[in-house]
């Protein structure tokens, strides 16, 4: 049993310290920044709007449309414009389950993470300052729903993301459902969000929990939305990676992914 | 005429034992258990979000949009991510409708459906644990809504649903239309929601009501939701296969489908 | 100036008697059929919804956005569905435009429409069964809106969605942009009902006006509906035939088209 | 550091007086009035629409959700429309992006913004007849919301725009991305006006603004609806242009694009 779990991650690479000099990897760090900050100012502030709109009113049906089609749309969007890039990452969560399938070193990982925090970081001051002063509001839990609870919804929610990221993005053997990607990538945040952000948000991205949660300076229950995109996208890597991954893939060496 | 009727259905296929070995036939079940978990998380927990937000309200327009817009993009994705692999059927009546095509063995078939079931469970299952504890609510007609009404809306939107599937997917001279087909039998799905879902829940898919009426222990009217979709799946393969179906077709032996 | 408008139409075709023995003409006849019933089905059937819902409520902005994605994927999906079998019209103004730009014949343009006219009947009666007996409601103009306004607004709508078959399904130089197509075709449609709808229903297809007219036996201002949408489709192909149709595209004869 | 600001520039080309003559860039032209005055009749109406069904009430979440889809769907269209006769800019921000980057010539992208421009106007003529005499209403900042944090706004949100235009369109390595790049182009605007629409109206597009300022005679802030728009087109052009465009693509003579 061991040896199934470590098969699919056994590709695992560690990068090395020519990566430090290559432009390739800034430049895609760059990339995510951007795609981050178009990402997070799209869904966050369409939360914002909708508190202007309905001058801090509860959450509601129309909210929530709000939020899917913002956070949806903005993501098809950011996987678009980076995809030929970096990848299409745009959450650290999807390069870790990168990273453990062996689709990118953990040098270009970390920075890309990097990268993506601070992208969530800027749009969360730039809509501060644009919305007239407004607060980026952070991720919580409804009440009802328990740390346990938001904690297993992430991890089915990212669960379904990463598989969508494998299944349409990373596996050779996509075909024409390459072309339509990076709407599935997004349009799965999109129904997600519609089951899950009455309950815990529906983040299925730390980056999308880190800019709010640092501008606001609110960290409470903070870890699960690290915690379950990460083991969700564990799982969606391990999965994909055993059962369905092209065999073919195998012989193509990771330095030159 | 019952010459007429029998032809569609003349390469129906039985498989044979030797696919009980097959690693294939596993695989891609799993591929339609992940598939329909994924899509019945985001349209059943839709629901159950909305009824979360109206503190258990009525039906209402926003409420039928969130329905359409989860189910409708949930099918999408669960069509993409499992279309190379198993066909992308996650759906029951998608998957009886190919077999009486003959694109599917009886064998194959079975096993698609049981695990289209056991996805559908198990969405259910993880939604009352991710809610806090909130109750998946089972499909019912509307006061108004016979159970013969309910049948044919089933029978009407299923063979719109199949008979999509057949031309943007099965049909070999689907051309350019096959690169979008997942979007197309996801949205043929959230169109007809926003007619029928007032009426009967608009399931199209056994799959659909089965997780929820097991969960909440809810048969009233059930079989409605089995026999509809069949029926319409099967007046969709038959009425595709006799007047569309490309000829060139009928010589790819139906075990290297 | 006459020179000019008569030239996009000079290679109108009337068809010859062979065409009375093709099956293709009435293959392709029966897929307009399947696919107006099934547009219509889900646009006409979602403001019966709409009614229910709201227990007949007067139109909102929720009711419009139903409006706008019932139609509009609804179109997206009928076209896509019959695209490599009958082109896609669904609309008898969009075949009316194919006829003036040279692109149907007569006697195909006649069976199209014919059938296009009974697939909307059927849906409406379809509708009226499986809703539990409520009503098709007749496209009419809201308070304050002229036959002459809407007259104009259905030639502005319609040029729009007709300028965009040409464009993205008709023109031999579309290219990649032919993939999108269908998606294009249905949601200008719905971007259009999202400002008409409120006028004067938001047809852009006699279709969607003449069966819910004829099972209401409501026919007040409907010649609008007909004429609005035939000029507006009219003046599409005439501006698109002169200044953009590619100009090796003259060199293929009719009948092959 | 101003080398850098100059060197995504350097291929910034002025036209010569053979244009003038030349069918194309009439055409082209052409083609850009068209794609506007379609865009901008489905965004304004659906504003205009919005006030109509709710008696000038104020704006609301379900209005923030029409015009989201309304312009966004309708840029979708109005460029896929345009993509292979113009270029699909329907924006004079788009158009000083391109120009910028050397992908127009200083009198063709002249040309094409006053066709943008003329094309609004029309729209907003037409709107105020069909609607029946309603009135086109300008693009405002809510209250609480600076010129200034206007002006970012804008920049922040044309960036974004401008940036997707130039990886999905413009690249040449952009590869399968640009089979949906009109989608992804009309969406981000949807997704940017979820977020900004609450704040100055969002219009990430001169052509926006300019028509209902003209035709209701409204100056007010104008300026901010130029200035943001092409401050961040020139940034996404800029950052784009050094850091990301193929290498290959500068050995293209400007002449033949």
């Amino acid at each position: 049993m061991p040896e199934v779990i470590v098969v699919p991650f056994r590709r695992i690479a560690l990068g090395n310290r020519d990566e430090f000099r290559q432009a390739g990897a800034i430049k895609a760090a760059l990339a995510e920044f951007i795609s981050t900050l178009i990402f997070i100012f799209a869904g966050e502030g369409s939360g914002m709007a909708y508190s202007k709109l309905t001058h801090g009113g509860p959450s509601s049906p129309a909210g929530l449309i709000i939020a899917a089609l913002a956070y949806g749309l903005g993501l098809f969007v950011a996987v678009s414009i980076s995809a030929n890039i970096s990848g299409g990452h745009v959450n650290p969560a999807v390069t870790i389950g990168a990273f453990l399938g062996g689709n990118i070193t953990l040098f270009r990982g970390l920075l890309y993470i990097i990268f993506q925090l601070l992208g969530s970081i800027v749009a969360c001051l730039l809509l501060e300052f644009t919305t007239g002063g407004l607060e980026a509001s952070p991720l919580t839990l409804s009440s009802g729903v328990s740390v346990w609870n938001a904690l297993v919804l992430e991890i089915v929610m990212t669960f379904g993301l990463v598989y969508t990221v494998y299944a349409t993005a990373l596996d050779p053997k996509k075909g024409d459902v390459g072309t339509i990607a990076p709407i599935a990538i997004g349009l799965i945040v999109a129904a997600n969000i519609l089951a899950g952000g009455a309950f815990d948000g529906a983040s299925m991205n730390p980056a999308v929990a880190f800019g709010p949660a640092l501008v606001s300076w609110h960290w409470t229950h903070h870890w699960v939305y690290w915690a379950g995109p990460i083991i969700g996208a564990a799982i969606a890597a391990a999965i994909y990676e055993i059962f369905f991954m092209d065999r073919s893939h195998e012989a193509v060496p990771v330095a030159d992914y």
